[in-house]
């Protein structure tokens, strides 16, 4: 982890309150769940633990993409060390430096919008990949924000165009499926790509999975995965989202010559290109939730996974995970306290106000309104595993039955936060924001509801 | 139960498909469920099991208000026959033959909005509580409803002022909460009244809850519980509300005046008044939920009960508790199908579009939306137990995941179905509705989650 996760002190509750006291075990469960999934250590404790899977005698390569890709090429670095032939980074500008350096090329790619870097490091892989043969491994170090990161447009098609895309198709409001639908469909590496180039070398990809239910085909959109959509699917996400016309004429025409049959869909599942490839999930949202409750249990409470592919509106879902710690509390149902309800997955914002918070402040205050009038012995508290909750410098928040009047006793309306999508302020001065700083990896979301007796 | 649950048959999947087989004990747990809670039952069964409630000698006279007013009438006239004294009746005009017989009276009130015969059966029952002794008994039987069907003006006040009052609260989208809170502000009986009226006596009040939480002084306005709200609080409620400029002169006046300190206060809960009454919750969304989860048992469900006290938009909820459903698909947490996870409550629907629903058709179809590409092995159903979904015919509706992709085989676009709160066309065309008519009982809604392997 890269950074330490800290506690915030309370400045409105007594220190040795039943919310302290969940706050604290609170925050040493998601440090349990962040530290699970550390990047570097998910990748060599992957491969320590399978000196087979890479074959004892073939020249690796290795392929990090992703915004934990420096981290997990250094993982691989710690166990493979001089088998590593040759690799290639690309990470977020800024966060890396960049540059050649013996066997190693580090690119810093554009996120979320693709840059040259990207492209130049995309061009990079696929040159890579193309010149392997039969014996030797590709290993490929997978992580969210690879979609972006790694582009290589298609021939007749440029950077800008693909920019250009990118951008509408966030500004839409597009899911991330929807989005990787299209890029799989304008890009040489995506959907299935780099495993082309890559024939016939073997290929093990280890991913880090950023999206809700671990899809393989939509986690940076697939590189080395069959993809199970095509051209006509690409158009309809254009159509729902109604881009048929603001989009680059070579975007269209490329779409539409490929449903016509002019071009070839992206490999499926029986192409020979992925006869030799395996892909391992090494880190998800179920990992980060097994170690929270793991540590939960040796803190004594009693646990229930709930989901590991949580979505919806965040501030609904605040309300209808807190009304399952209310009940904890009237009936010991569907646990007795001490107990600890955990979901994983991702919640959205529709975003109505201006105000300043994330998604994960958001639910927190949606729970805090459902939680009020009960006691300070049941909180609920939301995290990005990611340690970044929306354009703020927080991870998340935490909330008890006091919060709302609380929160008003320091003048603030939590009801109008919550309508102006302002979460940010009330959590920072009730000081119940979670702050954890970037962590160095992003599985996503984890909700903890959280009673004592 | 009034009316006998039917199965819809399905139109649209084969007979004998897992869904068809989830469906058919979905609807075996909500037969067992609305059975559980059949007024007429629950309060014969009470009464009979404890035959010291009513001390053995007392005279006993009965107040029945609310929609199962005549159904708990004629449980308590099974175990007390001759022992009734006098009785009152105040049921829904429409729903009850009116008159005086023997020594019971029945009015016809108002719902939601009360009425001159609502007026006039308060009155009844506030003369027959007024002229009880230290050596008798008012059996209250309690119901949802009641708020509306007994209402007692208080002096100064009219009818026509309380009713623009309850239709001005009603449209500006109070809750229950608020509501009742002005409610009791401006009725002789409400708020513990009735419990004054009939001091001396030894008050014995049954109640089928229909709020969330089971709230006693909220549950028909609390005739005959401390009331712990103010007249503030009711002026705080319509400035809420921002109804301060649009209610009758009189309702205002009456209000600010109680808030100068120039009215009494309802009695709060060391008031003598209540010295002597006992209020009996006998049928509550909880022991509905509570058969279900037992004949769900029955069937070889493993069983978890997540909430009695479900809010939040329906759409929502249904995505965030289908999520848990796939989990259990995924990981066989929180529990190994075959299972049932129940939440029970009452969301809410905001309406945005113009079509045809209720909130439990709207939280199925928002189900169905995020269950799509699961397997038929999976359903969500959302049931009013009052048989009786916003103004269709149906109670519920259920769900799999093949619903959205069956309803576009029939033309329909779900998610814009959902955008237009118009889930019953697409229900009914799909043979998915639960169709029971009104079963006579109301402990709001019931949403199972039901998975077999």
């Amino acid at each position: 982890m890269k950074a330490t996760l800290e506690e915030t002190m309370a400045k409105t509750t007594p220190p040795d309150s039943s919310f302290e006291h969940l706050r604290r075990d609170v925050m040493d469960c998601l440090r349990a769940a962040t530290a699970a999934v550390e990047p570097a250590a998910l990748v060599s404790d992957f491969l320590a633990a399978r000196p087979e899977l890479l074959g004892g005698e073939s020249r690796v390569s290795v392929a990090a993409v992703g915004k934990a890709a420096q981290a997990m090429m250094s993982g691989a670095r710690r166990v493979l060390a001089e088998r590593i032939h040759a690799g290639v980074v690309i990470a977020p500008e800024g966060t890396v430096e960049t540059g050649t350096s013996e066997d190693l090329e580090v690119f810093g790619g554009g996120h979320p919008v693709p840059n040259e870097a990207g492209v130049r490091g995309a061009e990079t892989i696929r040159q890579l990949a193309s010149d392997l043969g039969e014996d030797d491994v590709l290993l490929c170090l997978i992580s969210g924000g690879g979609s972006a990161l790694m582009t290589l447009p298609e021939p007749g098609l440029s950077l800008a165009d693909l920019r250009a895309t990118t951008d509408a198709l966030l500004r839409s409001g597009a899911t991330i499926q929807q989005l990787n639908c299209v890029r799989k469909h304008l890009d040489q590496l995506k959907g299935g790509g780099l495993a082309v180039a890559a024939a016939p070398a073997r290929i093990v990809a280890l991913v880090l999975s950023d999206v809700v239910g671990d899809p393989l085909d939509v986690i940076a959109s697939g590189p080395v995965s069959p993809d199970p959509t095509t051209f006509t699917d690409a158009l309809q996400v254009l159509a729902e989202r109604e881009l048929e016309a603001s989009l680059p004429v070579a975007v269209r025409s490329h779409l539409t010559c490929g449903a016509r049959g002019e071009r070839p869909e992206n490999p499926k599942a029986d192409d020979p290109a992925f006869a030799r490839s395996e892909v391992h999930i090494i880190g998800s949202n179920r990992l980060a939730a097994a170690a929270a409750l793991a540590r939960a249990k040796e803190l004594g409470y009693e646990t229930l996974l709930l989901s590991t592919v949580l979505a919806g509106e965040a501030r609904e879902a605040g309300q209808v995970l807190a009304t399952m710690g209310l009940e904890m509390l009237r009936s010991g149902q569907p646990l007795a306290p001490p107990a600890l309800l955990l979901a994983a997955g991702e919640t959205t914002v529709t975003v109505r106000g201006n105000g300043r918070g994330g998604r994960n402040q958001e639910l927190t205050l949606g729970a805090a309104l459902a939680l009020e009038d009960a006691d300070e012995n049941l909180v609920v508290a939301s995290f990005g595993t990611d340690g970044i909750d929306g354009p703020t410098d927080a991870a998340g928040a935490i909330a008890c039955g006091t919060t709302a009047q609380r929160a008003r006793e320091l003048g603030f309306d939590p009801v109008r936060s919550l309508h102006n999508n302002d979460s940010h302020p009330l959590f920072e001065a009730l000081g119940d924001l979670i702050r954890t700083g970037p962590t160095g990896t992003n599985v996503l979301d984890l909700v903890l509801v959280m009673a004592r007796p």
